[in-house]
């Protein structure tokens, strides 16, 4: 018997860049949050310690925030971690592999009388966008996505005709209040696209399927969200989604002489119902390692 | 030498209510969080366990349930905490003096190819909120604000011509980005307002000032906003902030070989700046107990 | 009507830092979070943005560093702060008080089949230890405490014979779960203390108090906890204590064909019942401002 | 092309289930979180709604209490979690998978001048002990681990000889404090082991060996606890742990006319380093579908 290196990467994580565009009195910014791993000759660090062939991530941590002037900015975030994946496996022979993800926060022009304002702005709350970049080799894959996308419906949600068991005792209903947190995670064919028109229309797609599916079950909003991505966008191989079922419970008056007609609620925290699926099409190329390194449902 | 029971005060928190107001196809949503608690007579429960005169605290939780069905919805917040505090100090002899605290969550409705949805929403991210009233026998008093307005200027900002001493290695600034999460507090003069119609106003005038306030430093923003708020609001008395600084520091490039003239920036974490104060008017009425059990700054 | 400048303060928050002493081979490591905040002549710095008397948060958090050398350690974190409050005070005649405020994060030594390592530590989770100095010209108050000490009794607790409204719907019980986070703050008649001690007393106190209290009410829990502080400990002037009760509802199994002897417990998240109340001695000296900065509980 | 359903799976998340054994008047705790999801015959509530094959999560949670009510507690959470995964795919025909995650918190008896008290306890801190249990069919894989065992050294480490670049400014050295916060995952050869001897003994060696590893890199510190995890315990195939190297900086005291022998640090939170690697044995079986539905690292 033998003890030995598995997989393994390393790096520098949640390297926070602002990036202020200052072309023209009107300001644009760019915030994001920047991890970045590598793999590649690194049986001797982990075996003996040796780091000849292991980039310090204080290096990897200065490539990113150097690159960013290099460049001239950073782009659509999936630009950016193409670019610094190439820079990281090009630059270095024993660097083979590289995982860049990147979260990006959204910010908007406060409005003042005179109109937007050209330097001030407010945080955006909702949801952010992110992308994971990996590159093996030759060999790129995107995944790109949103987290905490919070949306609720208030009617149009049914949940019955479940199997009843010895452990069944909720109640059917035919109508309730439907809310989750949407993360979607959804895979690029190749790697040359508008990235930042394609982000946009997902996102209004997924809003636009949620709001008007009439739902059944929180699984049959989830499919008709990613039907609605994948019929629309050709350049989009497969989308996951994890959606945690919010529970809102209505809150039983009757104890103090009152009815309630799905008016007022209890929003519960724990637990809660947790809904991950696929949706793919039948003829994309395969994942490849795309998901390896994804934190991941299903 | 004896040893006796001091303040106290006790209830229910973060009782999460979700109303859906149904009157006609086009849905209302009001999220928010009570925080209830009671003061009175106290003393045996604390010495002697004695509950004869303690209104537990889930009978709290389900009043603020029954009265947002009872009265129709919650209104304002405002109005909503009052009439709480009214109900527990006016029909409970034992009870004589109530704190209810109040944050709410804002949504918009989604916007589809056929308009804003009537019953699908998305949650505001962004500021929350908040409310505080307190009662003291006939006394009332209503502070309002809000949390986690996070704003940033990209330039317009300067920092220098402070005092230099042994343990000063800051370099001065005359550009520098300015963030900040703003918390704000206000205290009304009376109980009787529009208090949306005034949130709205405060907010606005507040993002204003933060943006065109060319800065010298934090402190002159925050005296700049508090300004704002009470020359044009007459009911409020007092504005009270607490706004960390959040650094941006400039990246030095010039290992790399780079400039770096204010494009790219890290986003720091800890530690942060902390500017709290008051701004106020000469001759508003004494605040008496509004800030006594307010989570407070300064 | 004039506009002016109230209470106000302003300093650096959340200083990390980490002491090692190495005096000899058994190292001994002091990890704390600092955030200081100074008072003083502030009026233009906030009216005009003249930062002449304004020593920068920066020199705050260099001087905290600084100190932790110059005094050869931190020592107790009440003695720290006092010494940073008198520091900052005493050698700028611009600043009239300053408010320090400790945070700490105790590790142990890991132990090996060596017995305990002499450099080799891991954090201990539960409680966080606190201090709030406040610092008045030459008045001076201690307010210690500790944060997030999780305690839980599964017996010994009782909750009966409370008012009975419209609005009841509890059970009594006379066997139920007892849990909460303790937040204590205690205040010290003067500053000359052995604070490590005081700590360790008072923190023994109220677990004790705590775990042998047979309980009818968790106010009574918290009024002997408090009692067997002040009765102990004649340095301490009061102590105030904020805790939520954390309920553990039991599940009901009768639909399942299950009885439930209180064994199994559904530990629930929101809402909680919030207990706060302050256990004084009648002689003690007055607080002064010991409370004024200190974020409370009633 | 069509679309179609891929990767997915159900459930509920996070049931907090707090069991008090009462055999005795020395009562035992045990307070865990359980995620409880299946796959299955879920293709037609995905396309059109159709509950008939959809065991409701609210009967996931119900069956989770009153399992742990039949079968006479918890037990170790991996035979609870394989007691539950059978119990989901054994009695359901449509149920083919289950995946069931839990996490548990531990707490200790409160030492009163008594002794150890018999039914009051202090929630340790540190580390969560967690397992995911996944079932396809008749197989049947444990990943076990733990989250959040926060550790530091204060000497004996060293980190230089690595690769100089254009974007190279770390300094080398030999003497740095080491810390990171150690997440661990390993699979269980099989599924019949005492799972709590086993755990008890995996954190310690890798306590041991994290102390006693003078470290060149955190990667070879990893390997070491990995290597040590394998040698000891034959039951165990492989081992994966995620490290951040949670950086504490030697602060630049010499602008103060001070030195830093190594004493005085700021501890940084972000960026921070991030080592994702797995020990494996040559001649483990495969991993199959382990770590399938394992938030994973690598």
């Amino acid at each position: 018997m033998g003890i030995r290196l598995g997989d393994n990467q390393y790096g520098k994580a949640e390297v926070h860049l602002v990036h202020v565009n200052r072309d023209t009195d009107i300001h644009h910014l760019k915030d994001i949050n920047v991890t970045s791993q590598l793999r590649g000759d690194l049986e001797d660090v982990h075996t003996v310690g040796d780091n000849a062939r292991c980039l310090p991530t204080d290096t990897q941590k200065n490539t990113v925030y150097a690159k960013a002037r290099e460049w001239g900015g950073v782009g659509a975030i999936e630009d950016f971690a193409l670019r610094l994946a190439r820079h990281f496996v090009d630059e270095h022979e024993y660097v083979h592999g590289a995982r860049e993800e990147v979260q990006e926060y959204s910010w908007s022009r406060i409005r003042t009388s005179d109109g937007p304002h050209d330097h001030a702005f407010t945080q955006d709350g909702g949801e952010t966008r992110t992308t994971v970049v990996n590159k093996d080799g030759d060999r790129e894959w995107v995944v790109s996505g949103f987290e905490g996308l919070t949306v609720l419906k208030s009617t149009g949600s049914e949940f019955h005709s479940y199997p009843k068991t010895k452990y069944t005792t909720l109640p059917e209903t035919n109508d309730r209040i439907l809310a989750t947190d949407v993360t979607a995670r959804w895979r690029y064919v190749g790697v040359d696209h508008d990235y930042d028109k394609a982000y946009e229309a997902v996102r209004a797609l997924c809003l636009e399927a949620f709001a008007n599916t009439h739902s059944l079950a929180l699984q049959q909003t989830l499919y008709e969200m990613g039907k609605a991505v994948l019929e629309a966008r050709p350049e989009i191989a497969e989308i996951r989604f994890s959606m945690p079922n919010n529970h809102h419970f209505l809150v039983d008056l009757t104890p103090f002489g009152l009815d309630n007609p799905n008016e007022v609620f209890f929003a519960a925290d724990r637990p809660y119902g947790k809904i991950e699926a696929t949706v793919e099409r039948d003829d994309a190329p395969g994942a490849g390692q795309a998901w390896k390194h994804v934190p991941g449902f299903v």
